[in-house]
């Protein structure tokens, strides 16, 4: 019994680095910059290593993404797929073309600030995960697994409403999507009962910024009638003024799980939290590792919502969580528009955040297309923490295919996202709002 | 190329885990406490799986450690090696005697405040790396794999300077050291020569606290003229006041790398932190997840040294290196009396660190016994970051045995560390000193 057994040997070479940019359909939903395009770009990564293992990962797919993750890619060729800190380093040495990002509020993304940086680490993001897919799956063991295991069985996910027209306007190709318009609190509460239908949530977050603050607190208060004690959540992206924040804080304290990003940058939501006792959340004011230390000196959140994109991975969103466990700030996960992969990245990291007191954000239900043989399902608003090797999802080539080719065929306008133009399709004199909105 | 290897199944399950307390020899090295008894506690902790692989952890083996470790060994079977999270679960169910701790600084380990969630975590730490030495091995990857990879090659490592007796006290059993006296400087600058022509060191720490702070200025003083810029260190364990605090370090400030511990606490240490520009170290003031926050919003130090036995295993230091690093704060490793397992697991997470800027502690140099078939060794003050499966160490069966029987044989005086008691054989009125001694 305690004779070692001989350990095997695999060779874990990274051979081969594949990236598929893709075209994805998106519903015409709001936000306070505009509406999303009828497609948005993600970009699947592949790698593969010298014995035959491969593993998948995904990440946004704008042009300046794109830009990194070639360079990226060739340097990962010859490094061990084990070698997840290496790809810090391997980070550091990818130029970013500076003319691409600032240091400013990222106001097409709405996903704070952006950094050479943070741009390099969203990147990174999906090497990480196809690595650690990769490695799953030649060890056997799930990307949970080498996470340091799983300490729940399912992740829970809230319903991610969202202003939205019926279509998208007239004239622009897109797919037609059966969740009709929801445009005021009747069609919020509407849309809050098909998502609990079809995928069971319990928790709901509207996202907000869209309409004047008065009509957003009633889509809340609709929603808290018809869903009396779910735990509910408003996110204006940073639209609303100091004064105006504490005004729908004050309005909606009794219904509110959290509020999230009222207003934009640090000192703004340090005022707000230190007038209210309704919890501040977070996906624009702390974004890096950069801003933890202000934003919680100044305990100007209470909850940040990690994402492993921007974050830097699943390891990186790991260590996000013991920074907030240490200064008592909750955590739980942001989402933009993504697949099935990345979905089961976030409930593979999720399940291994001991402290993940609230539902974790996803706009999967959103997307009708994927690039996998099975779509993960919600039961009771929860995914089952997969057990089978790597991230236990399988990519659909054709579909893949299918959806590089509406990328191939696009003639640039879509690759992109760009809320503002889209908007503009049907407001032509539109303009990204000057915050404070409100 | 892109299609799957099948990934072989290996049972992980844990089958059996063993304890074994042994003692081992130490020399008489002195600290403003007493002198280090002959002989020390440690615990070796062996976990066997399913498929015959085994794994080996040590931390510390006095009887309130041991007392924990049983409790927990029972829970760990049929449990997967590879679910490191919930060892803290299962650290949550084991009770802890609360007449064995107090959240008072623990004078006899000279290692912080002691608390329940403490102790927990330093008994955990060897299951932690007892079951990452299993995986690995189970797996075929080296340890440093298992945590992300290494970042380099080897980890450089300081002489751990003491003023010592030649001998332990007349009538005390032990074993001889070749080490001789040092209590003057020139004795210290000795034991300096002969800790870089042994093992290559170009660091140096001083244990201070011992004698009044002029004779250990003029000790680091010695040292700085012998060893003309290399890093040196003072620790005092927290001996001085914060006056004596500070007119050290202005009186060292042109030599010292960084002062540890000067004075007790983070009121103390953030009023001696403000006054100086000497950095300051603690592996007593930050020694738990607890203490953070209040340490670092008060910038009351500027190194934590990291012990991974204490802080709860490899993982959480490395958790506790992305928090540092957040907040500005240098990290190393400290170190007390261990063996060659810790050593390598040291080793291990330290080549994982990005930004290790200081040459970690290490006691091993003065541990004439080992559970090994090999010592490990260091060249030019480092060692090499093992690349073998597990940790990369052999248990010799027949020495661990040998340091057992000699923990069976001890009437209990040993058992627990005391080095207040081991200062009483020389000098029969001694009790410790009350802080600031000086």
């Amino acid at each position: 019994m305690w004779g070692d057994a001989v350990a095997r040997t695999r060779d874990l070479t990274i051979t081969e680095v594949r990236l598929t940019p893709i075209l994805i359909a998106d519903p015409p939903l709001l936000n306070t910059q505009g509406v999303h395009q009828p497609y948005t770009p993600r970009l699947i990564v592949e790698v593969a290593t010298a014995d035959g293992t491969t593993g998948v990962g995904e990440t946004y797919g704008d042009t300046k993404y794109l830009d990194l993750a070639r360079p990226f890619a060739n340097k990962l060729v010859g490094r061990q797929v084990s070698d997840l800190n290496g790809l810090f380093t391997v980070a550091d040495e990818v130029a970013v073309d500076a003319s691409r990002v600032s240091d400013q509020v990222d106001v097409g993304g709405l996903r704070g600030v952006q950094t050479a940086d943070k741009l390099r680490l969203s990147v990174l993001s999906a090497f990480e995960v196809a690595c650690l897919d990769a490695l799953g799956k030649a060890l056997g063991l799930p990307v949970h697994a080498l996470l340091g295991g799983k300490v729940r069985d399912a992740v829970e996910y809230s319903a991610y409403l969202f202003y939205k027209w019926a279509d998208h306007p007239e004239g622009v190709a897109g797919e037609k999507d059966d969740w009709g318009a929801a445009v005021d609190p009747a069609g919020v509460v509407e849309q809050a009962r098909r998502f609990t239908e079809r995928h069971g949530f319990t928790s709901f977050k509207l996202k907000g910024g869209v309409f004047p603050p008065d009509e957003e607190i009633a889509a809340v208060r609709a929603l808290a009638e018809a869903f009396p004690g779910h735990p509910l959540r408003l996110d204006p992206n940073g639209a609303w003024s100091v004064e105006t924040s504490l005004k729908v804080a004050e309005e909606l304290r009794d219904v509110l799980e959290y509020l999230e990003d009222p207003t934009l940058g640090t000192p703004g939501m340090a005022e707000v939290a230190a007038a209210t006792d309704v919890p501040l959340a977070t996906n624009m004011c702390v974004t890096t590792f950069a801003e933890i230390k202000e934003a919680f000196t100044r305990n100007a959140v209470q909850v940040v919502l990690s994402d492993h994109h921007y974050w830097g991975g699943l390891r990186n969103t790991q260590q996000l969580a013991a920074i907030c466990r240490t200064f008592g700030v909750g955590v739980s996960m942001h989402s933009n528009t993504h697949l099935g992969i990345s979905l089961a990245a976030m409930t593979h990291v999720a399940a291994t955040v001991p402290d993940l007191h609230h539902a974790c954000d996803s706009h999967y239900p959103w997307q009708s297309e994927d690039v996998l043989t099975d779509r993960l399902t919600f039961t009771d608003g929860r995914i089952t923490v997969p057990d089978t090797p790597g991230l236990g999802v399988e990519l659909d080539r054709d579909r893949l295919q299918f959806l590089h080719q509406r990328w191939q065929d696009d003639d640039g306008t879509l690759r992109d996202r760009d809320d503002e133009a889209a908007m503009r399709a049907a407001h032509p004199d539109w303009t990204t709002p000057q915050v404070p909105r409100w």
